[in-house]
């Protein structure tokens, strides 16, 4: 009998890759943090001999999901101002707010509370953009989620540098003094358009193409985005970002709510992905993305939540339900982004636009085991048909009861093993009082 | 010292009526199962000696949910067939099972795992449409649930009846022989203007007149409804019910995703109702309903989950927060559909459609005691800066605690009260099954 570390037994398991599998009373074996097998229960039980047996019998085991976009950070900020236009909520509430009280504490708890909901809902692995990576990087080693970790431009003094040189200089420093490894993947994440200038895209290129890292970047999120752009250099920002060399396969495009066919053909041409965030694009009223053009192009195309503060959640499932809600209305087409589809979306897609698709986002040997398991024995997802339906149109968060980062079970039972929630609560409760102030 | 039932002692109360309100430390009292009394914790303490005492320190308090669109029954044909257009999905796979397989017990079972959902998540009261609404209402009275149940006619053979006399003969029959109650409200409930005759609309007019009863329909859900009205009617349905005498204070009109100027002018007119159920108008790409102009216009909004087979659950949390997305998104301006008055369309603009405002939907003394508690003390809804904020767009049902109705204690901790989940649990299994066969 081959030794194994883990050998887990759920009633379904959807491994994504291939596409379309539903293997029933099948069992997945772990060994040093990777998916050594998939295989009939009675094989698995012939074959291997593991230190632990999990029993899953209401359970469908899927791959973590991937959160294509966030700010994990600004948690902290979930419901301060909401049901308001985007400009009014940044200028008058976000802004201020982060310049007075963004530090590293800050970010160290709000990444916390952020992983805590995450690992909650069923993200393995997540792709940031906020202030101090360095922490965020810290505190993601902790706990033992994976992250992909922006590394901050902004064309203005922030709580993270306050000149170009700067910001050029803390994050090659980070570059440098914190490498890469098995949980933490470096991206650089220009801001936006509007708050990068031409000369800062410029480097950004340069450091991008000689480190061979990606770049992610809000893109193409409001018609005023695209407005500004006209205005200031009579160009799309989607033709100045390709005028100036940025629009090719390491480019991570999140919203691309507004995209014209030309557009379409240089964003399948690049090989760029797009992160579409359709809840966040919705309460914001930024437009509706055009998700089934993207896939009839074989755009790669993931999934992210946006920042809680916009939208008000971190919810992989939620997110995938509204997506292929959404295209479906917007497409006038019902049989667009099927439930299948979005999971592939919440998942393989993801890993593949933050360049992690050898490693993550399906349940294949030789992978990383990052797992979710949901039970579908509750009133909500029952009778069940097929368990891929019921993820994506009727299971919620609160019905993941396990979820494993490279094979460590860092949710057991609802209970996160690597986070003191009550410490934590109270660490919250403690900015929710500074962070209520008046501005 | 007055002596009452129960009061309870939540973190917030969120009354709805009047709008706006949000008491914090207050305490509300329970007699007879009716609110007797809001009023500050230490006020509520000396006047009131309660035979129990209900502390609910992270929990906000509100009105129970109103469903203002369902076919309960049909849940246990969750997820059978998703990702189709409408008639496809109506034609291959719903009517042909609900042909061979709909009967007393099927009622039963599938609108007992309903309820079990809905209280689960918050619903108090629901506005239902389905065969045999007469073991439906003995299901709502066992379980202690508030429904409006609709009197079903379709112009050809369906399992409650084969001939329009037949429809009218069982119906009146039903009013008769179960008359309404605190729990059971008698509604008129014909399927839709491509299933019903002229001479049927003309008695159920007389009918609704007759016994003052609303009438329940879906109305202008499809664009292809309205081509196949002006194909054989040379009118759109509105116009055709218009001319019948049906478009009055009566009328509950549910979807209303095409509406025109005039026709805005007409529903508001009327006084008529209208049920909003986006995500099933965006699961079956019906279109985008115009919500900005009916709340303009104010006409009476609720809101509805629609059956699970088709949306695929009964979640008026979840049905909450996509309106005040979509809606937003669809307007292209996100202060439209705010947090707060999508929790009035939840609740009182519910009630208010169904005929039910005076009795329920707000917490003000005279009214049932149909109450939910949501606990916010989760990770998922953290920090609170407003409730009423972290209930549209970040609570999930499973953080609701309680739930009353009429001052019973249904949903305890959780746990259901008067439905007995692993017995239901089986039943459902063996539906399942035979569900499953192939047609």
């Amino acid at each position: 009998m081959e030794p194994i570390d883990s050998l887990i037994f759920p009633r379904w398991i959807i491994p994504v890759v291939p596409a379309g599998k539903r293997l029933l009373d099948h069992a997945l074996a772990i060994r040093a943090g990777k998916i050594v097998a998939l295989c009939p229960r009675q094989e698995a039980e012939s074959r291997f001999l593991a230190k632990e047996n999990i029993a899953l019998p209401n359970h469908v085991l899927i791959p973590g999901f991937v959160n294509a976009h966030t700010h994990a950070a600004m948690t902290l900020l979930r419901g301060i101002a909401d049901d308001l236009p985007l400009m009014e909520w940044l200028n008058e509430h976000i802004w201020p707010r982060e310049l007075r009280w963004v530090d590293e504490h800050f970010v160290r708890v709000g990444t916390r509370l952020a992983v805590a909901e995450m690992l909650r809902c069923g993200t393995t692995c997540f792709n940031d953009m906020y202030f101090h990576p360095d922490v965020a990087a810290a505190t993601v080693r902790e706990i033992g989620i994976r992250a992909a970790l922006g590394l901050i431009f902004v064309d203005f003094p922030t709580p993270w540098a306050t000149s170009p040189e700067e910001y050029f200089e803390k994050n090659t420093h980070l570059l440098q003094s914190m490498p890469a490894d098995d949980h933490i993947t470096w991206l650089l994440a220009p801001h936006a358009p509007y708050s990068v200038s031409n000369d800062m895209f410029e480097q950004i290129g340069d450091l991008s193409a000689r480190h061979k890292l990606k770049i992610h970047l809000h893109l193409h999120e409001t018609q005023a985005e695209i407005n500004e752009s006209l205005d200031r250099y009579q160009q799309r920002p989607l033709a100045r970002l390709k005028q100036i060399g940025l629009v090719n396969d390491r480019l991570i495009a999140v919203h691309m709510v507004h995209c014209d066919e030309d557009e379409l053909t240089v964003m399948a041409n690049s090989g760029a992905g797009i992160v579409h965030c359709p809840q966040s694009n919705m309460k914001l009223a930024s437009g509706f993305a055009p998700v089934k053009q993207f896939l009839d192009a074989s755009i790669s195309l993931a999934l992210g939540t946006d920042g809680a503060a916009s939208n008000n959640d971190l919810d992989m499932l939620g997110e995938m339900r509204t997506a292929a809600l959404l295209a479906k209305g917007v497409a006038g087409d019902p049989e667009v982004l099927t439930a299948e589809q979005a999971l592939a979306m919440a998942t393989i897609e993801g890993a593949r636009v933050i360049g992690l698709d050898s490693v993550i986002g399906s349940l294949e040997p030789g992978k990383w085991a990052d797992l979710v398991a949901i039970d579908l024995s509750a009133p909500e997802t029952q009778p069940v048909y097929d368990p891929v339906a019921q993820i994506i149109y009727a299971a919620d968060r609160q019905q993941i009861s396990d979820v494993w980062v490279g094979g460590k079970h860092l949710l057991a039972d609802r209970q996160l093993t690597t986070i003191d929630w009550p410490s934590l609560a109270g660490e919250v409760a403690d900015w929710q009082i500074k962070l209520s102030q008046p501005l």
